[in-house]
């Protein structure tokens, strides 16, 4: 099921990774940087990436919906929907780092089936397809286990878009004082961490469709949880907040950390 | 001048990175996580490189200094003395994550004259040594212009450990406020990105001289400053707060923004 689709999920992953490219580090990159409403900043980088994999759905399935960060909505009750955020972790792009990739989702009825995280300056990528095992650069990975919250590794983009609302800052304190270690800035390349057994918990807010559908098929086929800060499901209208462990045994104990 | 030497400096940098990839995200690694007494992380890893690197320069140098993280002083009144930090970054190693690096510097009469980030991962590596044009990956890299605090691109390790002293946090916050974008948790990757032109502004505390003595030549000839917060010429006692912007001109006001 769904093979024609994976086969041109991983060809969007391709054709983005070599736009990406023509970009990193690039002087005339940086002349191209925009601050949108948000205040987030976007680059011709996101832009012509975003722009070639609708083409590609477009002319492959022209009957299915398509979401995507920088240019909208089309079609977006269809059976089939295609979720794309051309480059998750924009700052980290336009600063030089790697810590940034290209998300790729694919809902069927609103289930996110099939998640791609692709990073191309690393080479690495991370497939998920629902009920299958996760793949990192085409071998299985799994999370792995964490015995308690005071040994965790947690990983969090962070910053004052994330966190702007200081109820979601002081709930991520209070679970950021319990675990062993933290790092930020690391957009959904975190994920990708968490599902080859490097780290076990993220927490994140204001996330919005395209920054977390990819990742749900990714997180839970390769043995984690994916929720939202009270545990449930996410769901196409989930409110922005995302939690995700590599042992599932913790989740409530990071729900609880949070409250 | 310091041909020799700068030799043996890239030699050191090759046996650090060939034995710091044995141990990237591998399971085994994990087990070794130990707590320093300032609570950071220290692993297989750094004890390891760090001693591989000590072998040679006692073998090549025999009366040349060292001093290194993770085993002490040796002979630090030497005319040259070796200044190494196997792993700078390690929360970033124990977490997969590829922003870290070795560290590796050569002081003579107390003066950083070769310093070497290497980061083995990404196979990058930047040479800097005094009065000369700093190197990545053996290619003349320099820093850019910024013509204003607010279009400037912020990196800082940051954190609980590197800001625990409230009025360090209160003053990065000031200076975080003004620019453009930030980003942290680089560790010494940071001072490469500034190095090529990526990013304009590093500012950071609590840095002890093995976590800064390398970063001084990388900086300083690529065309950027490195001083402590208040503009000062970092030394050898220096007080570890540590300061780089690419452009120059920018230097005091980002003093003044860190008042």
């Amino acid at each position: 099921m769904y093979e024609d689709k994976i086969q041109i999920a991983k060809e969007l992953a391709d054709i983005a990774g070599r736009n990406i490219m023509r970009y990193f580090r690039k002087k005339d990159l940086f002349d191209t940087i925009e601050t949108k409403g948000d205040t987030s900043p976007v680059t011709i980088a996101d832009r012509t990436t975003e722009a070639a994999m609708r083409e590609v759905i477009h002319s492959e399935f022209p009957n299915h919906g398509i979401v995507g960060e920088e240019y909208g909505i089309e079609n977006p009750d269809a059976e089939y929907v295609w979720v794309l955020d051309p480059i998750d972790g924009t700052k980290s792009f336009i600063t030089g780092s790697p810590l940034f990739g290209t998300l790729i989702a694919l809902l069927h009825h609103n289930v996110p089936v099939v998640g791609i995280i692709d990073q191309p300056v690393l080479k690495e990528r991370w497939l998920g397809v629902l009920d299958r095992h996760t793949l990192y650069n085409g071998k299985p990975c799994e999370t792995r286990s964490c015995e308690a919250l005071e040994k965790a590794a947690l990983y969090s983009t962070g910053g004052r878009l994330m966190f702007k609302d200081a109820s979601d800052a002081d709930r991520f304190d209070k679970l950021n004082k319990k675990v062993s270690v933290s790092r930020f800035s690391a957009d959904c390349y975190a994920y990708g961490l968490l599902s080859m057994g490097c780290i076990d918990v993220i927490a994140e807010a204001n996330m919005k469709l395209y920054d977390y559908a990819a990742l749900v098929p990714i997180v839970e086929g390769a043995g984690g949880a994916i929720t939202d800060w009270e545990g449930k499901q996410l769901t196409r209208n989930s409110d922005g907040h995302v939690l995700a462990v590599g042992d599932k045994s913790m989740l409530n104990k990071v729900v609880e950390a949070l409250r």
